[in-house]
């Protein structure tokens, strides 16, 4: 139904009903409508009611109802005498438009798996399971912070199971991922004077959270075997470390190094935090289990759903030290309150039903496959080598010093729409004096492209790589 | 399969293999296990490989292999010449038990709604239809912090029609919540020296959350009429505000006084953050449109999907000011990164299917139901008297000021098993001197027992009042 009608004022209104709407919620609509366009001025005056329900035979009293509420929204003003006029109030603000970055057409960076591996159907079938047995209240606010109890146990059983983690549903706390869980230790650990040493190479972004969440990072000397924490100054409070296999060089962590960092952990009475990326991602032995089961009372045990599954689903946890708990929960609590709850349930079932463990196993067998043929692709050209190889979803190819920058073959591989990433931007601003000088490499990620799309990114790198060294 | 041997140095060891558990897998979590249980003690030194395999019925290879995973994981040592022997490892941790805190048998608080209207099988349908539909991008990280487009979409269409939110898209950020939400634009509003000022009463957890987001809360007095904008100094940068059903009062925002916001927003160019808490719920007329289509360059549109749907969802969404859509995505980017998709993505589904509407109609009605019965109990007793009656899932019962005192009333309710919540907490602590004395009164939430429950609720609350004011 469209009416138009003309007002004494001179304005033109539609009244155009939307579905299901009632003729005095499409009036005021069309009167918000044309107040905020402009069409109606400030201090205009309206008809009486009587006179436009006339014009546009409705009953006086939907009329004058339409009237009362567009006063009580304080867009007529309603004054003894002088009848009806229209308020004050701003034109509508025009669309402000922002673009996200384009996509590379082809991507070689590190950090993303390919979302074409997630286990739609299964996981549906997980969330059906997990959404019909639900008591009521697991769709309320939280009893309990830390998270949803199921998953605390499966993941209590699973991380025990697959990654030796001593971990106990207690001391479990679920959070939206490793940002959320580095950010809540930042602030807890790192308030006051407690400096956090990262490792140098790291991820910029892991500095940057710990830099805004008020702690100082200090620029951890990462060598062939590893985070190196013999010269760890007497103010740091936390190590935080990628011992499974360090992002970006690749290098797994060497017993003497982990024992080094376990023994500083106690004798500082300090804390070790372990992001267990790729810590699932073994490709050629056995995985290394993890840091956290040689001091549970000294190192945090931080991994996420992101690899396995997805990073939308925006899951992760903490095993914590006991004395951790109620610090990280308070932090918690102030800044989103509980995580998400109807993934926790969906996820929890996906362990329990060893779906998790399948597709962990898929996922690694694909990445296999394609670190294999990234190896062999790089092996072509002697001047360059391949580091960083037995896990994740990446690895590191050292440029040889005397040849091109870094930059350049990144810059290279951009013409040719091919996105790099390289070892530069890894490295923190305050390189430490006491490290190993700086290397040239390319951090080359095999997780984004498409099963399809891979093969076709590998022919541009090597293309880039052969005109470079070839 | 369950095999136990004795090592010579007198160990009992238990390998018992877990399904889909190799030997090898299986001999590594025995010796981790007795390793960290304490049975095999730091110093004390393993049998030889050849030894433990033959004791076992082990090839010699599977032994050393998981001597070898274990001194990689720093749980043995193996020295020239000195075979393997036992590292210093932390025996585990008790348990440490924290138990979340009992429910109560009857509970008349407010905050939270009836969790068994949650619509299970259409959410579940929207799930799966926003799912299977989904791009494969869609489970990656997020182009855009702001959220999916296809729920920014949906809410700046919906929030459009139902609320009158002058909403677009691109000004459309998704969070995980209103505390998120107060969180950010704390941070973003009143870092430096800009103060909040906060509904006097109001809910202290938001005071809490402002606080130590690093921005002072400033007492804003509640009067019949609503929050009272004519005092406030010139270092507030932000006044939060409950307009539709002031929270605890359960006023709505006067005419004249949401001009009187406006006008100040605007003169001092400042921000209003309008919480539309209860917006969607009102019962005896048309809802009151929300505040910020009047100034949508000075007015935060704050919602979230805890009401018509579930707090265990996480959703929640702010409509900002253009000039603020940047500031409030940094803050994002350094405490979370992006909200849950899948969620986001089932929701966009059943907003966009009206389901949306249809779950908040049925629990319109219901809480209607609720509040008439309520109302109607309260009505018995000519002492009290009920406020804020008109919307949302809550109302305030006034007490005499000559009668029991308002904890008086709340610790009988509680000897019962009735969780009540008074007004007194939900004063600041420097309580505005320009504004009305201090009031008594109980804060009835009708939203959290089930339907069964509810009427047993009522009951003992009539019982507790009736032996106090009958």
């Amino acid at each position: 139904m469209t009416q138009e009608w003309s007002t004494s004022a001179g304005v033109d209104l539609y009244v155009d009903l939307l579905p299901g709407e009632g003729r005095r919620e499409g009036l005021e609509r069309a009167l918000r409508d044309a107040i905020r366009g402009g069409r109606l001025a400030a201090g205009e005056r309206l008809p009486a009611t009587r006179v436009l329900a006339a014009e546009l035979g409705l009953s006086r009293g939907t009329v004058s109802g339409a009237y009362d509420q567009l006063v009580a929204e304080g867009y007529l003003l309603a004054r003894h005498g002088s009848g009806t006029t229209v308020a004050h109030v701003p034109r509508a603000a025009t669309h402000h438009v922002r673009r996200p970055a384009a996509r590379p057409r082809h991507d070689l960076r590190p950090g993303t798996g390919d979302m074409n591996a997630f286990p739609v159907q299964e996981w549906l079938r997980s969330v059906r399971r997990a959404l019909t047995s639900a008591p009521a209240a697991a769709f309320g606010y939280a009893d309990d912070l830390r998270g949803r109890p199921e998953l605390r146990a499966a993941l209590a059983d699973y991380l025990g199971r697959a990654r030796g983690v001593a971990a106990t549903p207690e001391r479990i706390v679920i959070t939206s991922g490793y940002t959320q869980s580095l950010v809540l230790l930042a602030r807890v650990l790192g308030s006051g004077s407690g400096r956090f040493a990262m490792e140098d190479p790291g991820l910029p972004y892991h500095r940057e959270l710990v830099r805004h969440a008020g702690a100082e990072p200090w620029p951890l000397p990462v060598d062939k075997l590893g985070a190196d924490p013999r010269a760890l100054p007497d103010d740091v409070s936390a190590v935080v470390t990628t011992p499974a296999h360090q992002y970006p060089t690749g290098v797994t962590l060497h017993p003497s190094r982990r024992r080094a960092l376990i023994e500083w952990a106690r004798s500082a009475d300090a804390v070790v935090i372990e992001d267990d990326y790729d810590g699932e991602f073994r490709y050629d032995r056995q995985p290394v289990g993890a840091l956290q089961a040689m001091a549970p009372d000294h190192v945090v045990y931080a991994g996420t759903a992101a690899k396995a599954l997805a990073p939308a689903l925006r899951l992760g946890w903490m095993v914590l030290p006991p004395r951790l708990v109620d610090p990280v929960l308070a932090e918690l609590r102030l800044s989103t309150l509980e995580t998400e709850s109807l993934g926790q349930l969906a996820l929890a079932d996906l362990i329990a039903t060893h779906g998790y463990d399948r597709q962990i196993r898929a996922v690694r067998a694909r990445h296999r496959r394609r670190r294999d043929l990234l190896v062999g692709a790089i092996a072509a050209f002697p001047a360059l080598s391949s580091a960083g190889i037995s896990a994740g979803q990446h690895i590191l190819v050292t440029l040889p010093a005397d040849g091109p920058e870094e930059s350049e073959v990144i810059d290279a591989a951009a013409q040719r729409g091919l996105a790099l990433s390289g070892l530069a931007e890894h490295w923190h601003a305050s390189h430490a004096s006491h490290a190993s000088p700086r290397a040239k490499g390319l951090v080359v990620g095999y997780g984004a492209p498409t099963e399809t799309g891979y093969q076709r990114a590998l022919d541009v790198l090597i293309d880039v790589l052969r005109q470079l060294y070839g």
